[in-house]
């Protein structure tokens, strides 16, 4: 029984322009998302229950509720539960899309094992199962905060998709705990690694329970103030290793921030949970905050495909500009909370520039982080690699896997929204549904081929003729935006909601047409490693060039020019089907630096022979032979003289 | 009484080409190098000695022998002791080149109190002191050997400087324990951090006493079979968290290594120490498999200013080709391990390409470790910067300021040598002094202003005419070298010793010619940082832009063109003496880029206006107003249509 599979339920939300629209209301039917929500369903959730397995995820369960002796040694983080949990939240999502038995009795399963495992105080983190003493000890670290967020998230998407509420049972009662903890006359502490506040202020909507919207804001409250900072010795040197207070985004209060910094996943996460606390108080110090948080984002610290994070070892943000591209770190992770925090951001506002980056990390950031059959992952995402980065089927620290599968089986959920005013479309796919509007049926179907072509066609029918606007989501990316509408041509402005008013009867036609030209994408000239080279994009698709595709030379050897077009190709066999973008590319002669580093400007040499090169969407790299990738492309272009 | 200052001694090595001219053999005597030894004696040691103390240095020292009750706080890192190792180093070969009582009354002091530590077995690191059971139980992360190592080589220095021996015996008696302790029928271990490899051979040196070269041998020998991997838990997921076997150069024998990896200074010092033994025992399969790993380093891995070590959190190389260049390691300790390094093959070989590294190495990646009064360092040296790093006096791990100062200390000891055949100058400073071949005096004089001019007036003087070579480095850098001779002009080549050979006597003078122009350098095109970049050279010297010389603009807006010629002015006050390098450079215009991150490449604009670019000297960049500094500038060529 599917109650209402929303992914954040803005419905009462007093601060939120947008209502959501179900998971399960929503019927993708296109040849982009559907065969990957499929593949999701049919190998991603099944291999993950198995490794879950084999890396003793459901051990750690059964150990700490007595069903086994000693305690598991496949897995070794603190915060494995979270996998689990997030599993369980895929499989909720998914059954929201279509019915399942096989995922359901797994999942069945695996909830048993973790409610079992629960200590009679409401208590549930396997680490620490059976002693007290350890709790809320090392906050700084310890991830039990953190776990007790997803356990939340899951059980929050089992509840609302399936109707079971054992689960949600034994969160509240976690959560109960939790508030009965902290707060400002009883312990002091903040979430090392920020997700509960989320978890929290979602519990707050789903129960109307005013102490978990409490808790979360007193969590957030207290941040800033160094609480952090260890007692003792070994975790403070762990603690400064990673950059101390900033690392942990301790430095400051929340309301003071002025720059993103900090562990990336932490940072985004915690401005998803701020964003929630805005948008059930309407605290306007906190919007501002977040506003400041997303335009030094947006404007110095994002990479071209929606990635976040700069420093692969301590996993967070770098100085402005600071983004390399070989050693990235763009986690999976912390493209997906890039996601869900403009997703949040969009709730409160209907502000399209928050829909336009979360498009753009879906696409690309967060697609690139799982293999086409579904079944490998990338941890961290290079914008430029020598073969050697190559998905994984997991990982030790496998936060990835089960994060990208929650996303994607709640995708549908990110497509629609309702607000007084009527009817939001933010992404464009084929699919049909049907959306509740002030009480009344609107049934929306799309016909389109995006991402590869920009043509979308918008029908809607409804029994009774009802008035309220249609707001159409225009991609900032695109040049040029029309609408046929009733006979009538109009231009459309990127970047923003095209609004259509009208009393809508049966079967009303939009047709959009955003024109989707190749652009080639210079980056600022503070972020060194771009300069002087280019990005392909067409449409919402960052491009990459790779090895396979260019068989007369290495992709990091290929210099494009100015003055060449793009040719387009539609082709459907390759990697599941894409567009290909041609052009021809010079060629540096590597035989010129056989055995040098360095040497005088005169001695470069481009071959005399042009390659073509074809550029292929970023989201499908490394899903053939291991070879060279690039996203930035070297780029000549002719100046004048001086 | 000095007895014979040489840094490496050999003499009477077996498979060393040049044997060394003594530190007190050479008298500096010019406006570069003069200036800076003579800061390195009024300001470095002194403050340096300070630091010691105020740090707890020396007490750690003085708690270890009994007079402090309680162990120092100040002192954190369990390898302290070798930063009051170094200082004694460079105080000894202070000493060789002039008498310094305050000097020699400090380092007694010290030297007391270090050898008040020693326990009665030999065994000296106070970390451990009188804790038998932990001694050699963590050799991975203890430093023990390392320290050794440092203690080994100050009291050589001390001995050879001074004659004073007290120290070199209690370095013997710890270098007696360690014998005893390792060995194939012994203890197996090989030392988490390199260093006791080359101090080990030096004290054969010193001694005549096989044991310590069978040791430093064994060491080499031990070293990849893993025996590094820790066994304690925690040990290890720091040990896989930085790289594990091959962030030790443990990961195969040294015999099979192709490529230069692992933590930046750990490689080059077991590359001396290899080295070492390779001119030792004359093995030729470590020959081998130094020039790979040199030819890697030199042609993949080095930076343009010799500098070494690409990532910054595990102070490693990285892949062939990753030189970032904001985040660059690039420690001033690996540098001055490059110029050990180089010292050590060129000795091997008479080779003028180890020369040139070395030479690049200390006049720009070396020094610009050390600020000009001499009391302030870099701990990493980015070849890119917006003024947020500056030099430090000291750090709480503090190997590079005591390193860099023994490095200069010793310097004139790396300018001449003697062969069978004759004698070598490899460095190139006004100087005189007085060099032993056979047994004979050959005074030399050289009167050059280098390195802001490539002229040297070379003369020889001799009471009785003598026949033999002298060999003339004339550097890879330049373009064209002349010599005039008896009246003759003679073409010389770049890269290699000139050797002229004859029966010198009193007052033969040869004038070198070594053609200056700037130049500017490429990376190889796989160094995605430094695309459509250029460095600016002249000579030896490595240049940058740094906001204070251009008033204009921030220097990283600035863009070259390749149609103009650079200017040069030497400005005698300006950083101690530099001769700067101008030329017009176009700006990029940042009102384009406000508030934007990316955007399409027609839309990158330049500001009208030109302005000028000055180029200084890289070694003295961050010692004026902190602001942006360059060293990879955009260059903008123009290029043929494809």
């Amino acid at each position: 029984m599917v109650m209402n599979s929303h992914v954040v339920d803005t419905s009462r939300s007093p601060c939120a322009l947008l209502r959501p629209v179900a998971v399960n209301d929503v019927k993708l039917e296109d040849r982009f998302w559907a065969p990957r929500i499929e593949k999701l369903v049919a190998n991603t959730l099944p291999t993950q229950y198995k490794l879950l397995e084999e890396t003793d995820r459901i051990n750690r369960f059964r150990w700490a509720s007595g069903k086994l002796s000693s305690k598991p040694e496949k897995s070794i983080y603190i915060f494995d539960d979270t996998d689990a949990y997030k599993w369980v939240e895929a499989c909720a999502f998914a059954l929201a899309q279509a019915p399942n038995p096989e995922i359901e009795k797994l999942v069945d399963q695996v909830v048993a094992e973790i409610i079992a495992a629960q200590e009679e105080d409401g208590y549930l983190f396997t680490e620490y199962h059976g002693q007290k003493s350890r709790r809320w000890r090392n906050l700084t670290l310890d991830h039990e905060l953190y776990s007790a967020g997803h356990l939340i998230q899951a059980a929050i998407a089992l509840h609302r998709t399936t109707g079971k509420r054992a689960l949600l049972d034994a969160a509240i009662k976690f959560a109960n705990l939790i508030s009965a903890v902290f707060g400002p006359d009883r312990l002091r502490g903040v979430p090392g690694h920020p997700e509960v506040e989320m978890a929290l202020v979602e519990l707050y909507r789903e129960t109307g329970d005013i102490r978990y919207l409490e808790t979360a804001s007193f969590f957030l409250e207290e941040r800033g103030k160094g609480l952090l900072k260890p007692i003792d010795q070994e975790v403070l040197r762990l603690y400064n290793f990673l950059g101390g207070a900033e690392y942990l985004i301790d430095s400051k209060p929340f309301r003071e921030l002025d720059e993103i910094v900090g562990h990336a996943v932490r940072s985004l996460y915690l401005n998803c949970g701020a964003t929630d606390i805005f948008i059930e108080t309407g605290d306007k110090t906190i919007f501002e905050a977040l506003m400041r948080l997303w335009n030094n984002f947006v404007n110095c610290k994002m990479y071209v495909t929606g990635a976040a994070g700069s420093r692969y070892i301590s996993e967070s943000f770098g100085e402005n500009y600071e983004l390399p591209n070989t050693k990235a770190y763009a986690e999976t992770c912390a493209a997906i909370a890039n996601v869900m925090w403009n997703w949040r951001m969009l709730l409160a506002t209907g502000d399209a520039k928050f829909a336009d980056i979360m498009e753009l990390a879906l696409y690309n950031a967060v697609l690139s982080g799982i293999s086409l059959d579904g079944t490998r992952y990338f941890y961290v995402n290079p914008l430029a690699d020598r073969g050697k980065t190559r998905r994984q089927p997991w990982f030790p620290c496998a936060c990835c896997p089960p994060n990208i599968a929650r996303l994607l089986a709640s995708l549908p959920g990110y497509f629609y929204s309702v607000s007084e005013e009527g009817v939001w479309i933010h992404l464009y796919a084929s699919s049909s549904q049907k959306i509740s509007y002030e009480g009344k049926a609107v049934e929306i179907v799309q016909k389109t081929n995006y991402p590869w072509d920009g043509t979308v066609d918008v029908t809607l029918s409804m029994v009774e003729g009802i008035e309220f606007s249609l707001f159409l989501r225009i991609p900032g990316w695109c040049s040029r935006a029309l609408a046929k509408f009733e006979d009538k041509e109009v231009n459309l402005k990127p970047g923003t909601y095209a609004e259509f008013r009208k009393k809508w009867g049966p079967g009303e036609k939009i047709t959009l047409s955003f024109e989707m030209p190749v652009k080639l994408l210079v980056a600022h000239p503070h972020v060194t490693n771009d300069f002087h080279r280019v990005t392909i994009k067409r449409g919402p698709l960052v491009y990459c060039l790779e090895r396979e595709d260019c068989p007369d030379a290495d992709v990091w050897n290929l210099i494009l020019r100015d003055e060449n077009e793009f040719t387009t190709e539609y082709r459907k066999d390759l990697l599941g089907g894409v567009v290909v973008l041609k052009n021809k590319a010079l060629v540096v002669d590597e035989n010129a630096w056989k055995e040098r580093l360095y040497q005088e400007s005169e001695e470069t040499v481009l071959k005399e022979k042009k390659v073509e090169a074809t550029g292929i969407p970023y989201y499908v790299w490394a899903n053939r032979t291991p070879g060279s990738m690039i996203v930035w492309i070297p780029y000549i272009k002719n100046r004048p003289k001086l």
